[in-house]
């Protein structure tokens, strides 16, 4: 089994490496990750700079690929360019930090998840759900118990699941929630500071508004102490409305 | 009426001029873009840096705030620190290039109306599918008339539309078709090349498989000489296989 290891908190986060070594207990790994943090970089793609990748040694040891380029780039180059032929299985992460709700969209753990699904490969993406939280070792041993389940379920093609473990001791996680992507949403505020040259600049925060009360929502499930897995796609269509607007809209040109 | 007008290609491009010409005709409008080409960001937002806000003026006149960031940061700022109250409508485009398929996702042009309607306001994203042909009236007629109309639809929370126009002259646009996302793929070419050090680098190309051949797909729509409207929202959960997993993997941990 071959299995291709990304994130997108860049190739020398803590969260990767933890997933590393549970991964190679069992499977042969590459590593391709981006050569910097590219949190919150949603779908993106690099399609007017050259790429750069370099390999990047870890102790002594070759540890993996890094690219000047986002979680998408670095699954898509993994796949065309550096390795000989397709993995067995992409799993992105382990993100520091919750990749739930509306922040699904936003995630370029996801991302990279996302990718090796379009390119029909088995693919899931992990977050642990804290910023500040250290402790990898009970969602990479998860990762690894997961990953040879995973590849039984041979899911609709396009589907794949974005799984978040909540930041506790493996002894203290309650168990699996298959759930929904959650709608709480975001208030952003926008910081107006000023620069050492008196400029105006702006910082985005936010604060999420309230979850929903059902339990089988991907952020209420990791709260409540359960690992969360949402199966999830990337076709957009929203087919309900389809019918709809062909009656109301199709003749307006 | 106040509508709020975005794009990925930047405060420059001549589709975001076009489409303002035409709704500036019946409605208050407010431009926030990017202060430069953001095409393929995806769903990219800024955390890690600040944003400058500049005023963009254009033939003596204020035409609008250039923003250093992404399209989706360009519709927070503009709902959450440059607006009084928020606009009735959302339009992103018009994208030079078109929006369907798998491109939907990486879209920049699809992310700024995917913000909007998060932030519960009415939304769409529009784009000309060529990158040469470089007449934007039938588009921003379009987009203008489909404007009022899209209004009075009353579409479910979270869902929005994703309108891709035809390369033609406006007599030779045959209809609407209400279409769904298309599946085909891209083959992804990495050009392996030497900069002027003798160091590699790699630069990103494709080639777009097959479409499928049923007509209701945004790629085939357009194709035929129609203008496609698809539907599409920012829930990723894939629904039917909800069931599935609980019974399958529920009991791994």
């Amino acid at each position: 089994m071959h299995v291709l290891l990304c994130n997108d908190d860049g190739i020398y986060a803590p969260g990767l490496a933890a997933l590393a070594v549970e991964i190679k207990k069992f499977a042969e790994v590459t590593i391709v990750a981006p050569d910097r943090e590219q949190s919150a970089v949603g779908h993106a793609i690099t399609l007017s700079d050259p790429l750069r990748v370099n390999e990047f040694h870890k102790d002594g040891e070759f540890f993996g690929w890094a690219v000047s380029g986002t979680p998408a780039d670095c699954v898509k180059i993994a796949i065309c360019a550096l390795l000989e032929s397709k993995p067995d299985l992409v799993i992105s992460g382990i993100n520091q930090g919750s990749n739930t709700g509306i922040n699904t969209i936003y995630s370029g753990t996801v991302s990279a998840a996302t990718e090796g699904r379009i390119n029909d490969i088995p693919s899931f993406a992990i977050s642990l759900t804290s910023y500040t939280y250290r402790d990898f070792s009970a969602a990479a041993r998860f990762a690894a118990k997961f990953a040879n389940e995973y590849l039984q379920l041979d899911l609709p093609k396009g589907v794949f699941v974005n799984v978040n473990v909540p930041a506790l001791p493996e002894a203290e996680i309650k168990g699996i929630k298959i759930t929904r992507q959650g709608r709480a949403n975001y208030v952003e505020i926008f910081h107006r500071r000023f620069d050492p040259k008196g400029r105006v600049y702006f910082w985005m925060d936010g604060e999420r508004t309230a979850e929903e009360a059902d339990v089988n929502i991907d952020e209420r499930a990791v709260k409540a102490g359960y690992i969360s897995i949402t199966p999830i796609h990337y076709d957009l269509t929203h087919y309900p409305t389809l019918e709809r607007l062909d009656s109301q809209i199709a003749g307006l040109f």
